[in-house]
């Protein structure tokens, strides 16, 4: 049994992750981290838990969790990690973070987007970028996962091969993307009250989103040269769900432009193996309530012939593709384990 | 491996059972029936099940399903079994039927409160009430369970120590529910469309909602009398979940009432070692999110002391506890297997 | 003009009222009073008010306010009235209190249920409860009207005409109600998140609301004698409206029960001739849906004849009815205009 | 008093005309028309109308209609008006229409849109494109007005400043929305019931809505050529609202890109002195609560600038601004009334 800790087990992504551990059977809870909630039975924060554990919250301490874990998920606001992890902890345990610490492997990148300083940059070349379906050969055997982001997951999956084959032009692409309430946490704001979300759609983040250097960084590598892109998030009045719809122009190869041929065959030359991501049938749009609760990406897309752009769409469950799902397929693979353990539970509808 | 087949997979409560089908180690699912969708994929309907199945939806032929299944669940409006459920069928398979056809004793009940008649009232002795935490031992050996109703089975649980253990007063029992909207199925009608439903609650069936001849049923067998409620549902803008707040008089033994701890006795007795029973510390009170998506009902109570009162409030998913995971669980008790299997999930939230 | 000034402009309830009197032809807004926002503009606020309003929110300091209005709102916390209110400042201004400060006559009944000292109890007779419909002619003419709460505003006046006339037995008096989230205020609070509330209904309060002493306190009157009654609120995933389904035993009366004709002629007898009250056709159910954004209050019942108790179901907009839109009824009956002034939009649907 | 008819009155749009007429001081509504609900009363459909009018629904009957009003708004499906319309009833009435039929001034790109046949071709000319803010000059005297989409009306208004001034290329404008449930209409169709709605985001539309060549035509004639766009609709759980996110790359004029300031004085110069549009402050965003129930259009801009794309975003509430409303608004030009009459309502929020 793999014995799992968790930092911020009491935030929404940390009480999926404590959902999705009960259904693996090769895991052991032994450590649920809470910074608000210590002493108190975690089933009595997240009732949903009561018959699942009777433990109790403990203070994050990463040093004594190192002591006790196999494996240790932080689930916690960036700068967190950075700022406590060193190479002793590593020595003694694996760590997956949920947070945005090591996903940019330029510094100045993250500290411009954060706004904070790194207080571990030379840690960063040590983790790997967790993107189980792109980087699964290079996740094995590592001690430091960077589990991406919600919206960055659900982004780049969606349009990565269109990039890496070079069908669209990646410096014309734009990402307009919603995501459930969930995605903005537990913590006590006017703004994510019932009544101000609840019957409304809004932007956020528009042009300076902290998700959009990472998926630069993520589809630079697939275009081999540095891209940018516009990428701007919408809360949506749902609890889970992400949504990303995303245009580009075709690139004209040889006097033609791709067709929907072309670009069903890009999708199945990288996706076409894979469990978690569902490539729809031509001309399907995926809905998010299709993969709530589960870590299924969707992936629809269609051409406009009369202007030359590609619109591709991806849904996700924040919670799980987005956050705890992925971590936990991370976590398997880091094991080596069937990375679907624990994963296989049917999208919940309605 | 059991082989199951499912007339009506195509409604809410059929596609339910699918999902919880898929996550069941013992079965395998060998007819998805459906009136609307023959010929069609069932995963292009009900698109979370990509991925799963590749089946396609067949008639709904119960002689035929009875060469192939071991067991047959009914997911249909009511009457339907009733017209077409004979001896050889009974003979060759065994049915679970979530209608209401075979749930009341009575058939002249039965006639009044549905308005139709019965056309198999000969098989209704054959068949036993399946509210598995009162009559599991019943239920074992049969081949003809009536899978109780999402109310009545949320209802029943709530009062039934107490009616039985002689606390309260059933004559003073009134029961006032809320139901998510996945409880009026997925027909079109006006009524259930989004904006109509959104943003509102109402009360139906005020009177005579047909769930009411079967909580007074069984509780009126629980208190060895025939006794009558009020039962009062109302439509809740979310798509599962029923909440049930039931009142009753205490009734004065030996000169003083019932105290919390006689209560707490009285619960204890009836569903100190259930499973998918979970008895809330004193003074809390259910609510839906925290059993969304499982086979549990959550119970809590308060008495109020100035007006000698007990209020009980249970909450269940109604499409699980309430209708497929109910029939799941009997469908284990049939077979012998563990009753909890494929209903371990914890439930999910948000 | 009627110089207007409110305490507590930026909480849900004090928004609405400045909604309302947006749409009032005879007054004026002279002082947005906040606590948290002094300084900013009540538009940047509350965005739905650009365009109306270029006003900055002023601290609230009722002395100064009672120099500059003719009338200030209080929609406060309770305490906070009672706390700050002489008689020097009802010399200059009237009150129309939305705190429950001044609606219980019975200072010790207000100590209990509150937990709080009365701090102004010499002002409690000086106080009219201003439920309109029935204390209309009590109104006029006074200088502080205790505007009643939200759920007691409904359980009321669904009840009232009933418990007067004798129709029902008001001890058996049941009332289950629920209400949408703005009644729980804009407060930052974590039970109060969309996640949390969205796709859940929960009681709370169970035995012990606060608004169960102003109900009995008015329906004693109605009775003529005290009556106690059980009140439980439940929170429903919805912005606005309350749905009150109460439940009571009828009066044998010369050795029959009262019909649905009885029953009617008493509540036309009482409300007949009421604008804001809309006695729905016999066996019509209210929906909250159909009173939003209004004053109405919708009032529906249906007898059961098994069991001889009376469902009565009335449903009201809590922001409006339920708060602001019954504390500028009150203002008008103050200043003598018509009742309806402001009032008369047509309920929003969908 | 103007009367009015309403053909498709128990449709969601025409429904919130008829409570924006009941909030209009010079008209009443003398014909209630409907497919549906012939003889039945008004107010027994929408209940919300309940003590505002007991009209029968009567047949749509255009010829007898032009008989008794001055003005017949038309709520009904795109084929309808242009297969009943002719010159005598032009003469006898007036015709705002809320349908696509006199949209497009091409009447191939109407019927290949569209998929039928235009009946009345020869009376496209003699309509005009009801975009009040733009067009409201041309609107007097005329007796046929269409009126614009509810998508298109927040797409133009938002993008149309920035086009007509050559701010930015229009080629590359593409255009993100979502829109409230109700946009979809009140038929019973599965794909509208709460349960598929709820909890979810969707794409549909993609490549081929038909709201698409309206934006198109408009935006031309700014442009001053003909230019094509992407346009993707998406369904939001909600009842009311229409969020449009755009995007388009600035033009780099004499070395340099516009600055906000460009931008926002290009906005001014349009939209200064327009009542029912908001231009937010700097950085704002709009949301569509601050909307909700009004004749409103919030407007928010931001310059990103690493890509050099403006990124411009508008809100409606789609029955009001995007369909009832702006049809009143349109009557009210028509008829020299002022502009705003019957539309000054604040938004309604929560």
């Amino acid at each position: 049994m793999v014995k799992v800790g968790i930092v911020g087990a009491t935030g929404y992504a940390g009480a999926e992750l404590v959902r999705l551990l009960m259904g693996h059977s090769e895991v052991q809870i032994v450590w649920y981290g809470s910074k608000s909630y210590v002493g108190q039975d975690f089933a009595s924060i997240y009732m949903n838990a009561r018959g699942f554990t009777g433990e109790e919250c403990k203070a994050d301490d990463l040093d004594k969790m190192a002591e006790e874990c196999d494996v240790i998920f932080t689930a916690t606001p960036q700068g967190y990690l950075g700022s406590v992890l060193n190479e002793d902890i590593l020595s003694r345990t694996k760590i997956i973070d949920l947070s945005a610490d090591f996903r940019l492997t330029d510094v100045s990148t993250y500290e411009k987007w954060y706004g904070i300083e790194h207080k571990s940059p030379q840690l960063i070349n040590r983790a790997v970028y967790g993107l189980c379906e792109l980087y699964r050969e290079k996740i094995r055997g590592r001690d430091l996962v960077a589990n991406p982001g919600c919206y960055t997951t659900c982004s780049i999956l969606t349009a990565y091969p269109m990039v890496a084959e070079g069908l669209i032009d990646p410096d014309t692409l734009i990402i307009d993307a919603a995501s459930g309430t969930s995605g903005a946490g537990r913590g006590a704001k006017v703004q994510n009250l019932y009544c101000e979300v609840n019957e409304s759609m809004k932007p956020y983040g528009v042009t300076n989103h902290r998700h959009t250097p990472e998926i630069e960084q993520e589809l630079s590598l697939a275009a081999g040269r540095d891209i940018m892109v516009n990428f701007t998030p919408h809360l949506a009045p749902m609890n889970r769900g992400i949504l990303a719809t995303e245009y580009a122009t075709l690139n004209l190869r040889n006097g033609s432009y791709p067709t929907m041929e072309d670009v069903q065959a890009a999708y199945e030359k990288y996706y076409g193996d894979e469990f978690f991501i569902r490539l729809l049938p031509k001309g399907q749009m995926p809905e998010t309530r299709w993969v709530e609760g589960s870590n299924f990406v969707d992936i629809g897309y269609l051409i406009d012939e009369r202007t030359h752009r590609l619109i591709m769409v991806g849904a996700i469950d924040n919670l799980v593709k987005g956050a705890a799902g992925q971590a936990l397929q991370n976590m398997n693979i880091l094991f080596g384990l069937d990375e679907k353990t624990g994963l296989t539970g049917m999208p919940v509808f309605p």
